[in-house]
């Protein structure tokens, strides 16, 4: 999550409150419509205040949109835990609940619309280059520890745990079901078993 | 893909080309606009028909939708290859192809927005549970045949290769690739090589 506050329009206090207000209110909405449906208006009509109040703040819907889902939408953070396993757990249990929690439809959609978005096709790419990078080094390490073998295929590693992970959130999407902390540790530290012991050096073998 | 044709409007010959040209304007702009932007006046307009020529067709946006996602949306195929490894490759392949093909834009948002559109929503879920049977059965058969474990999860097992199909087509949409057969099916041998290699039972074993 970046820390870095909203840029303040020159002049005029910012009120903070209406700030997250409307931050809320733009997540809830592209999540809810995407694009097509993203409008000041209807952000300002979820969010309680004048059509006028966002304007002074945001000058277009695209400056709105990237700012709130900057604000609202945590990347994933590198956890060193020292084992590729414990590594790999943390990114899967965040990947899980940044797609089923409470903002992850609008995380979803980024996917299928950033690129028709030209504001937000740059911020997503650096989104999920930087979650990729820590994807990566999360494995290198393993890798330089000699607890993966080095001809492993990094890209595929990640692609069966990270689209494991949003073909879970995806599902409990379908069905209604929102993020449970419990549950979703609980499927990390087992999909990853599934998709990492097969393929561990073994330390007892050479 | 069904081949049901469409339901006549009572004492009224269809036109089949109109037909057709409706319903490919109706996946294209659910696919670019999500059910937010799918209107019966973007459909015809995309279509380059009149707005009666589909209201005489169709009785609501709902029904034309469904219909029009039944006849573009391949659903997977069994394809029983004798193998457990030829046809989970089959099965990843064809996955690539729907996700990351013409109407993959339309068959990844169903994934996010069926459950807003009653009508789709039962649609959508017997799709999907249809899928999932197939994707069961060529496990089973594999486990069947003494190629796989007993024990294996065959939840995660899918997880793993639907999720990473799934990713794929994400990765290939957002930098604007789109599927091209070869590239699909080479991606889906060694994925799935990847993946199920290291928890296939080795015959010489025991």
């Amino acid at each position: 999550m970046t820390t870095t506050p909203p840029r303040a329009a020159p002049g005029r206090p910012r009120d903070q409150q209406v700030d997250r207000r409307v931050a809320d209110a733009a997540v809830e909405v592209f999540g809810e419509h995407g694009w097509t449906g993203f409008t000041i208006d209807a952000v300002a009509r979820r969010a309680g205040v004048g059509k006028a109040s966002v304007y002074l703040r945001w000058s277009s819907k695209e400056d709105l949109l990237t700012e709130a889902l900057t604000l609202r939408l945590c990347p994933v953070r590198d956890v060193d835990t020292g084992t590729v396993r414990g590594d790999l757990v943390q990114l899967v249990e965040q990947m899980v609940g940044l797609y089923s929690g409470e903002h992850g439809s609008a995380a979803l959609r980024l996917g299928l619309e950033a690129r028709f978005i030209p504001q937000l096709t740059a911020r997503y790419e650096e989104m999920t280059s930087a979650q990729i990078r820590t994807a990566r080094d999360m494995v290198r390490r393993g890798i330089h520890r000699g607890e993966l073998p080095e001809t492993i295929s990094v890209t595929f590693l990640l692609e069966a745990l990270c689209g494991g992970a949003m073909n879970r959130a995806l599902t409990a999407r379908a069905s209604g079901r929102t993020s449970r902390p419990r549950t979703d540790a609980d499927f990390a530290k087992r999909f990853v078993d599934f998709v990492l012991t097969p393929v561990l050096v073994d330390p007892r073998a050479d």
